[in-house]
């Protein structure tokens, strides 16, 4: 029988997306879930709902409390974290490339090296160079990568996977959705995804 | 030595807090923490955020999330659920009531009572009504203590909490507040909160 499935979307840019990236993998094979990575955006999703930059940066009280949160859940992952600067960054390109990457064995590495550069790293996703260079340090041709991350199939793809992501109802990242449709919304809740597939 | 101490700031309105106001005495005693209740109305705050109702209301696709997510926690919780109709529910006497009530004894078994109306049994908790027949329930003389939740000294209490509220950076309920001024926002960041205070 096939290993229950969840539908881990994420855009590179999110805050709390980042503990979720670094502990899927290792929560599901726990679970015995197979878990297929969703790179989206959010940029058209909060266009739509009239916000033209993150809520966390809209809302002050609500982003203080959030960099402050992601702090103390960080510290009790053993996650280190440094805020990113600036906030939030333009993940178009490593969205593009995620997508290359992850019909590869190496794609989900290439996400979490993402996010590390960010969050650990205090380094800057929307830069080329940023990219390249973590597509070497996997033993990658960062050029080729980047080529086919630019080319119009690619670039349609995220489109569809982003409409898609709206079309289930995604609003925020990380989001978790089931075979079933049943969506999760937030880092703290891939327990309760993981849960719910294993029913 | 005195025993840690949480503040526990809520809206009766509130979705989430719901859930936390249900567990988290039981919770707090396991964990050897006083918890002070503190109502206050969300309402000035998300108005100085530009909104005129709940975020739910204003973003559907949230607002669809967040009542499905609240019945899988309830479910989890072994919690009755209905959904309040109208929502969001206009808890201003029900907070006014509850800064007398909670001068007493009888304080938090009159929240949970309030919450249970709302969120269990259906009832609209604007309704002088509801309120009395819950302080009757409690055995208490519901003429008399909705009388003073009419002062003028209760008003204006309310009002203060209120803006301490927003002082001390809270923009959602429930929220959890130590008396190192470290915020936690959400039913699922008692556990957290709890922990932090008994460090």
């Amino acid at each position: 029988m096939a290993q229950p499935a969840l539908d881990f979307w994420f855009d590179f840019a999110s805050t709390y997306s980042y503990p979720a990236a670094m502990r899927i993998a290792s929560l599901a094979a726990t679970n015995g879930v197979t878990v297929r990575w969703r790179p989206f955006l959010l940029g058209p999703i909060f266009k739509a709902q009239g916000w033209a930059t993150s809520p966390f940066n809209l809302y002050p009280a609500k982003g203080r409390h959030m960099w402050r949160d992601l702090e103390r859940v960080c510290a009790a992952l053993d996650l280190p974290f440094t805020r990113p600067d600036p906030f939030p960054q333009n993940s178009l390109l490593a969205a593009r490339a995620a997508l290359v990457a992850l019909a590869n064995i190496w794609g989900e590495s290439y996400c979490r090296a993402i996010y590390r550069a960010e969050f650990c790293e205090g380094r800057n996703i929307e830069k080329p160079d940023t990219i390249e260079e973590i597509l070497e340090n996997l033993g990658q041709d960062a050029k080729a990568v980047l080529e086919r991350a630019g080319s119009t199939n690619i670039k349609s793809q995220l489109r569809e996977q982003t409409d898609e992501a709206q079309r289930l109802g995604i609003f925020g990242s990380p989001s978790f959705v089931t075979a079933g449709g049943e969506l999760f919304w937030g880092n703290d809740r891939l327990e309760a995804a993981l849960d719910w597939v294993r029913r």
